[in-house]
């Protein structure tokens, strides 16, 4: 019979005959003796195995078969208790499926993750992206899982969009022209790709009071930084009937699942991850899972940064005052020296937020929430929405943002709209967080960034 | 106490006092009593409430309550043994949370299909579109569900991609210019919408063996039907070290699982699509998962139709021959006359199929398969992929296709790959087998199609 699925979480006893088909991470011998490490793709871990040349009738074949190529062992699961692997396999036949070519670009050494990203059609074969990528699947299923335990919906937002009124300058064009004749294009008019799903998801859960969008969003911002790639996965919960400690509540909640199905599941990466990319990674993430989020006002905020300056702590930005937009300095000092915990920053001035925000009672500030995590900076942004059609389209005439396009939003507040909040969180950023990698192009599968469109 | 999520899981004890909000559907009164049916957004039934002028101090107010005001009731939860619904609100206060305005446009009366496109930010709100959007996140939930279960890794392949070899010249271009100097543009090439995540998948399998993807894909070609779609979700499985049987099972398993958790979580909302929509739909379903799905080889196919047409039956195009590309009566006179259920179609001739299917011993065909359903056609088309570099790289030669962007795709073969097979299905094609809608528009939160892009 043929093994697969996680020979780790198999209880196969010892000295039975088992069939395993994998790729060759390691090949080593003596001339009479020798060691492939596989890998079946089914699991993390490896698998051992053992192959002498009085077991097995093509010894020479097999001490010669290059790494990545791909083979069928049949062999002896063996208990090997005393050993730094628990168990091996005693091959009694090997046979050669596809062997691989001498070039193959990962030979074993140390590879930079820059070369790495050269060849990411390949890189999840190494140990480290292996870990990455895995681990993104997982946090993607413990997502859905979360929200759909607690009765959400999920809607696929529009990724095409012809309102591009939360782009600011920064989409992308969609086209099958090569002018700008968007009233002869495809659909009539000029399209744009979406950069938050938000507004339709409130829609929805005007219907279904809790919804949650996960999907691809795009930025057509021209920076290299090591936080921001032009295509990017968003989840937007928006629930009807929520304020704004609602849905603090639910983000909190969610990064703690998240964080709890990765221990669960994937225990193997993220100890080769504390191990090779980041020592502190399994202490940050057992910390935030036992903590209660810290919540800070930005008027308390701006005191703590005022107070900090005065006694000579020194940011690259000094010039610290009330209506500032905090810089990731000043947001990873508030989570990190004074909090030294993930912190929701609330009740930010409302002109340096967006126009759909629910403004407080004070008429300066909103309410809205940016989650500051250590070592990250912001991680989720959310709000309580405008439920007043008068005041949100008042807001929208001081921001001057044109109302034709939106006109179906702003609507929306005139047929029972009670309350609603909801929240951003940039997937790619919680992936950093959780794996300890420090750059977005390592936790997407082909990263799309400036100049750079490979694959 | 607020009792949300749904309250026909709750088990709520008679006479228990409780409180609501949620949005009302209908309101009738005759003076001294009234009837408020209210959907809290939770689950697909709706709960009656009702309000006596002695029990509540605002009876007025309340009797006057538009369509789709948010409302807060309080008051006791009364089974109702011998009534139509299993229980009901005896209200002992209402409060209007907010008060919809007069024009709502869903006042209650029947609407066409047509119509509620045009307000799709609102039609969830209706009893078929809340259904069927129900309905999707469930099905999207279940396939999630499906492959975890089995340890596939779920990939986010790119949306944005500079390899349109399969787009066949209907790709939207992405760009930040009005013009085609796309040298200049943001990736320094030019860029397109994806049209498949196969090829990234394929490589992704080779690292874990069982992959799969699910996101949005795009398609500009300009035909207006009631199966086509500018933006659709798919979902495309990649198996290594699997052949064109083992994903055929995967294919079938998936959709029967699909149906099961249909059956096990939305039984309210198929039953309420098979009493307004489509008569057939339980009936259909319950038989698609309990059939075993047939195998036809396209040139029996051919074999049947030319049969078909030789004993009288007309198609509109009766010009059957051996190397044609079927059409949808084919396709549906083969899973609806002949095999009367899910039907896989095997081993096509080569030329009408796709550069990267594995070619047959006989030369002549490739190892794919359509799966055709009965009402749809295809559903699921698939293949065991071409495993040998020459062989691939001399039918993209004979096909015309360029080799340059592709070539680190082709090079997969060249490092351990011993078959790998996949399919890809269309979300939406899938959610209109499973609701019984004959629109794709209508299985899209908002959809996208030519000369088509609101909100």
């Amino acid at each position: 019979m043929e093994i697969v699925f996680d020979l780790y979480q198999y209880k196969i006893k010892d000295q039975t005959k088992i069939e395993v088909l994998g790729w060759v991470r390691s090949n080593r011998n003596n001339g009479k003796l020798g060691f492939l490490v596989i890998n079946d793709g089914t699991c993390f871990d490896d698998l051992q195995v053992v192959y002498k040349k009085e077991a097995i009738s093509n010894f020479e074949e097999i001490a010669r078969v290059r790494l990545s190529s791909a083979i069928k062992i049949s062999g002896i699961f063996t208990l090997t208790p005393t050993a730094k692997q628990p168990f091996e396999l005693q091959a009694t036949a090997i046979e050669v499926l596809d062997l691989a070519d001498e070039n193959y670009p990962l030979q074993k050494k140390e590879h930079s993750h820059e070369y790495l990203r050269e060849i990411a059609h390949l890189r999840a074969k190494t140990k480290t992206f292996n870990a990455v990528f895995r681990i993104r699947s997982s946090a993607a299923f413990a997502i859905h899982e979360y929200f759909n335990r607690q009765n959400f919906v999920y809607v696929n937002t529009p990724i095409i969009t012809g309102n591009d009124a939360e782009g600011a300058g920064e989409s992308f064009i969609v086209t099958v022209r090569d002018d700008d004749k968007y009233h002869e294009d495809f659909f009539d008019k000029k399209a744009s790709l979406t950069v938050s799903g938000q507004l339709h998801a409130e829609g929805f859960a005007q219907a279904f009071r809790s919804v949650y969008t996960f999907g691809p969003t795009f930025r057509a911002e021209n920076s290299n930084t090591t936080r921001h790639a032009a295509e990017f996965w968003m989840i937007e919960p928006e629930v009807a009937f929520s304020d704004l400690n609602d849905i603090m509540k639910l983000a909190q909640g969610m990064i703690k699942h998240v964080i709890k199905y990765l221990f669960d599941h994937n225990h193997s990466e993220l100890s080769f991850l504390t191990a090779n990319v980041d020592a502190e990674l399994l202490t940050r993430l057992q910390n935030v899972y036992e903590s209660e989020f810290a919540q800070t006002s930005y008027t308390a905020a701006i005191d703590l940064l005022l107070a900090a300056v005065k006694n000579g702590h020194q940011f690259v930005n000094n010039d610290i005052f009330w209506g500032m937009d905090l810089q990731t300095e000043h947001e990873r000092y508030l989570c990190e020296v004074v909090n030294k915990k993930p912190t929701f920053l609330i009740d930010y001035p409302k002109y340096i937020k967006a126009f759909y925000m629910k403004i407080n009672d004070d008429n300066k500030t909103v309410a809205a929430c940016d989650l500051l995590v250590p070592g990250i900076g912001e991680l989720v942004g959310g709000s309580q929405r405008e439920n007043d059609y008068q005041k949100i389209v008042n807001r929208c005439l001081e921001m001057k943002i044109p109302t034709s396009d939106l006109q179906w939003y702003l609507d929306l507040r005139k047929y029972g709209y009670y309350k609603s909040s909801g929240f951003g969180l940039g997937f790619e950023r919680l992936l950093m967080y959780v794996t300890g990698m420090t750059n977005i192009r390592d936790v997407i599968a082909f990263p799309r960034t400036p100049k750079n469109l490979l694959f």
